[in-house]
């Protein structure tokens, strides 16, 4: 990536398995949008907003998730909260983990009727939850519809799928499985979260953008038929806004193209996520508890070294990544968030695992508080 | 447009200048594509989503719209969600319009403190709400948000946009304007509902989408730059979601470029626009009270006569327009609406007002009430 200029070895872009600028990806864009244009088609899904094309991804996505029907969303984050709002009414009872993406906070704030969260993966407090949640829905006629992530995209923490859905034998709920950073990396076939844990069956409702591993924009919710075909009717930011443009869609068909047919590209992400968690394990560094490609690299120092520190990275390391601080997390830490890629090297990985030595160093003795630092931007 | 392998003569796009499939919109998109892929930047703009183009595209806007900031909106339905929801805190007051589109609704159901609604256009319901929002900011020590829209998107009516900063010299509140079917219709120079009206300096928060004249997808807020500012650090639908993609910035910049310099595609839209209306007040249609391209035909009949009559008009008269019935509407009540757009010819109007007369006529005698109306879908 270019950054004001100059180029950066750049760990922030969710490009997991490298279609963003995959050969095959870029031609079918370039192609796509010359044969149609941005604009088509100029309609919401339920009016002049559909084609052949929207429902050949649709059942494509719908084999490869294993689920009956998908509805393609014109945006991910859109899309989710109008999802969380169609299938719920006052009646209902939502139950979250409360490291859910903006996104779904934004769909819980939607709903009318109650709504209890649980801490991060704890399943004890979504037990308590549940048994709160079933009591109300058997005043109120309602249900329960639990929602939390396959991969949560700050930690790399896997959703305790399988533990939830052993909840299913004691309550009654639905899933809803927002699985944005899970499609594409995790799972023999990369299907997914759901898949890797062995449990897809029991999500009931599964949701991906195309904003990750899918390099693109747009999104999609797979489902039982009638929950699509209700979906389909009730969704607002879908009968009110423009489809996915036809170049989106035929971009999109490519991608998951290659990547059901191309595990190599897994394979090297996988490689890459390997070499740099283990290489970042072994020089001391905290990393926390990821099970997915998201690696934190956890330091302790102020907020104004953090931002020392992201620029000597940045301008001195060419190396450009997330930087999390207060209030995301506790005063005192630092969160240096890499994205690996399937199109990093193992050079990249080295030099970015040197430069982390080097940061660290200085953090631990103090250069980022002298302010005669040279850093220029 | 094709309708299941079709030619159909379409009223239903909101491709009001034409631009969707002008050859210098075709040629940059394809362009644009080829260069940059879909999938550039991966990124939210406050990450690793920005670029110089965007910043020019935001400028450009603000220029052309006579606004101090602009902030690109990765989709329209979420951007304003979004810029409701963090314009406003549970201590302020939204006063809206009843009939405003299902994305402000959306975003007013996102605001923790107290809303008042407004009968469509009623500048008294309107003061009367701001009389009780008033006494109640005074309160909660919050302000007044008002919202709606340039042109309403169902009716073709204009918001009252005079009437109401006029209200300003009475109250305190700031005005934000939804101009998604304004933008690029009307006024002189095409900035929109504001500006046809003489009040663009006293719209506060300017929004359009690229969906209507744009021919594009994505968004746009205008402001004074403390404004723009704020809304850059605390839209939460663009702080944890990708931004535009470049192509689409790019072609947004190329249509902003046809509709700055060519106002006779604005003029060919009114033209059709112009045509049109007077086409079908002069056989005796009722089209309401529109004041825009927007060109709804009120018509009598029951629900099950409008599904008759719509594919009537598709399969034997191939003409495609949306047809609205109850509960959007009244019983007994069947609106079809028109959306004239400048690739529209006169030969198109007459052979439209011709159908309309003939199905007109059926409606009256009641052939869609019988059963042995022969249509093939």
């Amino acid at each position: 990536m270019q950054f004001r200029g100059k180029e950066v070895l750049t760990w922030s872009l969710n490009n997991y398995i490298g279609l963003a600028n995959h050969p095959e990806v870029r031609k079918v864009d370039g192609e796509a949008a010359q044969k149609y244009g941005l604009a088509t088609p100029m309609g919401a899904r339920m009016m002049s907003g559909n084609s052949d094309l929207h429902e050949q991804l649709e059942n494509e996505l719908s084999a490869f998730v294993s689920k009956q029907d998908t509805m393609l969303l014109n945006y991910g984050y859109q899309g989710i909260m109008s999802v969380i709002d169609a299938l719920t009414d006052r009646h209902d009872v939502i139950v979250y983990d409360a490291e859910s993406h903006a996104c779904i906070i934004d769909g819980v704030r939607l709903h009318q009727g109650k709504r209890f969260v649980y801490a991060h993966n704890d399943i004890e407090g979504l037990e308590k939850q549940l048994v709160r949640a079933t009591r109300l829905v058997n005043e109120t006629g309602g249900a329960i519809l639990v929602i939390t992530e396959g991969v949560f995209g700050m930690s790399g923490n896997l959703g305790k799928l399988r533990e939830i859905v052993e909840l299913k034998k004691k309550f009654q709920f639905r899933l809803l499985v927002d699985d944005a950073h899970g499609f594409g990396t995790m799972g023999p076939t990369g299907a997914g979260a759901g898949e890797h844990l062995g449990v897809q069956d029991q999500i009931d409702i599964y949701f991906s953008t195309f904003a990750k591993s899918m390099a693109s924009i747009g999104a999609f919710v797979s489902s039982d038929e009638q929950v699509i075909e209700y979906l389909r009717y009730n969704t607002r930011s879908q009968i009110f806004a423009k489809s996915v443009p036809m170049p989106l869609v035929v971009g999109a068909l490519k991608r998951l193209e290659l990547l059901r047919n191309h595990p190599e590209l897994r394979e090297n992400l996988w490689k890459v996520v390997h070499g740099l968690q283990k290489g970042l394990r072994d020089k001391g560094f905290n990393i926390g508890t990821t099970e997915a490609p998201v690696t934190p690299v956890i330091l302790s120092g102020e907020e104004s070294e953090a931002a020392q520190l992201v620029i000597d990275l940045r301008e001195n390391f060419h190396i450009f990544c997330s930087v999390v601080i207060y209030p995301v997390i506790p005063k005192g830490l630092i969160i240096l968030r890499l994205i690996p890629t399937a199109v990093h090297t193992m050079e990249d990985v080295n030099e970015t695992i040197a430069a982390f030595e080097a940061i660290a160093a200085k953090l631990k003795d103090g250069s980022y508080h002298k302010s005669d630092l040279k850093i220029t931007v």
